[in-house]
């Protein structure tokens, strides 16, 4: 089996993996699949829940495309070839309770042929971050520690420039550069060179995709109770409208799959479900909202 | 008064009238004002209105700017020259009430200077938009026929050509060229030439701006006591996320606005107050909500 195939199997059992796991934390939802296919080249399956008694809505989704590069990737990828090729999984997660983060993931591999076909170049990108209502020390604490332990099998440099990346991606420029939330890691561009050949970036694709479930569903397991009310509920539609503003505005991959004919349902699945907008809303000082707030627009070392 | 203060005084005038009308037609909210000024030269009047017995959220906004031109400003607006002066009003309204429309309306001057500050260029722009919930044809006859009588009465192609404009210019192209809603009239970068020379612009402009509250009033008027359902509220928060989606992903005033330190809540103030982004929500076939996306979809004549 050779790098694309192992990958596009391992990205296609992580789906079904992280679907179970999301579904038996729910404990109601169950994801809903379609399997869609791009005139282009290739297809996907975006997975959506809703309505769960944990999750309000989310999507889980896999693509594998191919096709020929196009004049606006050349523009705004910066990449030249003939073809190419992409694999790779996206999730987001909204949940009803504001005391559970909201989460996104996306790992993923392109390759890059000359006209005979040959690989010209190949590249892996990828991160998680959490998006807190509310800022639970302990859950920034285990969730970033997840990921600097897989980091530190990897690199011991990894996790404090992938956290750094991460910090300076998922920026509201337009809101003081408040961040969407407070991190995690974020990578891009890492192609094999003398210390790192094709296997090691896989490797370490499939050790944080495989950190997925043990950095986030222990949170959510110990949040998804908590009583809270409409005040909480109401501050998590203000935020939400933030996460808007940030995937509209600033995201290089929606933007650019909006801008190209992209499946726009499966682009705009991680849109929250229900969002508020006010006119310059502000929490109270000294309010646990404002201190969520304040961690958004000074990002903290969490391990 | 030279030009540029008359159409100063007639923006600030035309604020005043129109909140006047929106606040007598609520019943109940009052439009809060916030004055601002940029460090670069000029502010302006933010005034907003909340949690009204018609109006959920909106604003109506004036502001007179001017400074040197930038950078940005060069690349972005494809302009040239030492110095810029802009003033205009600018106004969005949510109503609560699904069957009253959501509308939006901008005018303005724009002047350009040079290092004497010489005027070198000057044009003027504007427009104003309806997006309803629900389809009533005579609403819309009423709304179009109101513009197109003011168009009429300075050059009998500006109706059509300006409709166009509209219907071409607020479109949702990630979402099969979908249209906000119903438009009106949009027009921008109106020199002075043989046939119209600047009184005649200023003089389009201001009739185009004291036809708002003709071309508005009546149909909340009409409908703002209108009983309507939770489904019918659903309705109208999903295709409040198709407004935000333009907004944000292809407004060119709001993304000018955002990425060149403009004031984020005066720009953002368009927002509605509470939306719904839900994966692949499609109305019923044969429905009313149907019938208002399907006008969208394929912009008709009505005038």
């Amino acid at each position: 089996m050779n790098i694309k195939e192992d990958w596009i199997s391992f990205i296609e059992d992580l789906q079904n993996r992280i679907c179970k796991a999301l579904e038996e934390s729910d404990g109601k939802a169950k994801f809903v699949e379609e399997q869609w296919q791009r005139t282009e080249g290739g297809g996907g399956k975006t997975r959506v829940i809703a309505k769960g008694n944990v999750f309000e809505k989310g999507g889980v989704n896999t693509s594998v495309v191919y096709g020929e590069v196009t004049e606006p990737m050349k523009k705004q990828l910066k990449i030249d070839g003939a073809k190419w090729f992409a694999c790779g999984l996206s999730l987001v997660l909204h949940p009803v309770n504001p005391f559970v983060p909201t989460v996104h993931c996306n790992y993923r591999m392109f390759e890059l042929y000359n006209e005979k076909e040959e690989v010209i170049d190949r590249w892996f990108g990828g991160g998680t971050d959490l998006t807190p209502y509310y800022l639970f020390e302990e859950d920034a604490r285990h969730f970033h520690q997840t990921y600097k332990n897989v980091c530190d099998e990897f690199d011991v440099n990894f996790y404090s420039t992938f956290k750094k990346e991460c910090d300076n991606y998922f920026v509201n420029s337009h809101r003081n550069n408040e961040r969407r939330g407070i991190g995690g890691i974020f990578y891009d561009y890492q192609r094999p060179d003398e210390k790192h050949d094709m296997q090691f970036w896989v490797d370490f694709g499939k050790a944080c995709g495989n950190a997925f479930i043990p950095s986030y569903i222990p949170i959510v397991e110990k949040r998804k109770n908590c009583s809270f009310t409409a005040e909480n509920k109401y501050w998590q539609e203000i935020r939400r409208g933030r996460y808007v503003e940030f995937n509209l505005i600033h995201d290089r991959g929606t933007l650019f799959g909006l801008k190209t004919n992209g499946r726009t349902e499966s682009i705009l699945m991680s849109l929250p479900p229900t969002v508020r907008f006010e006119y310059n809303y502000q929490p109270l000082p000294g309010s646990e909202e404002e201190k969520l707030q304040q961690v958004c627009l000074e990002p903290k070392e969490w391990a």
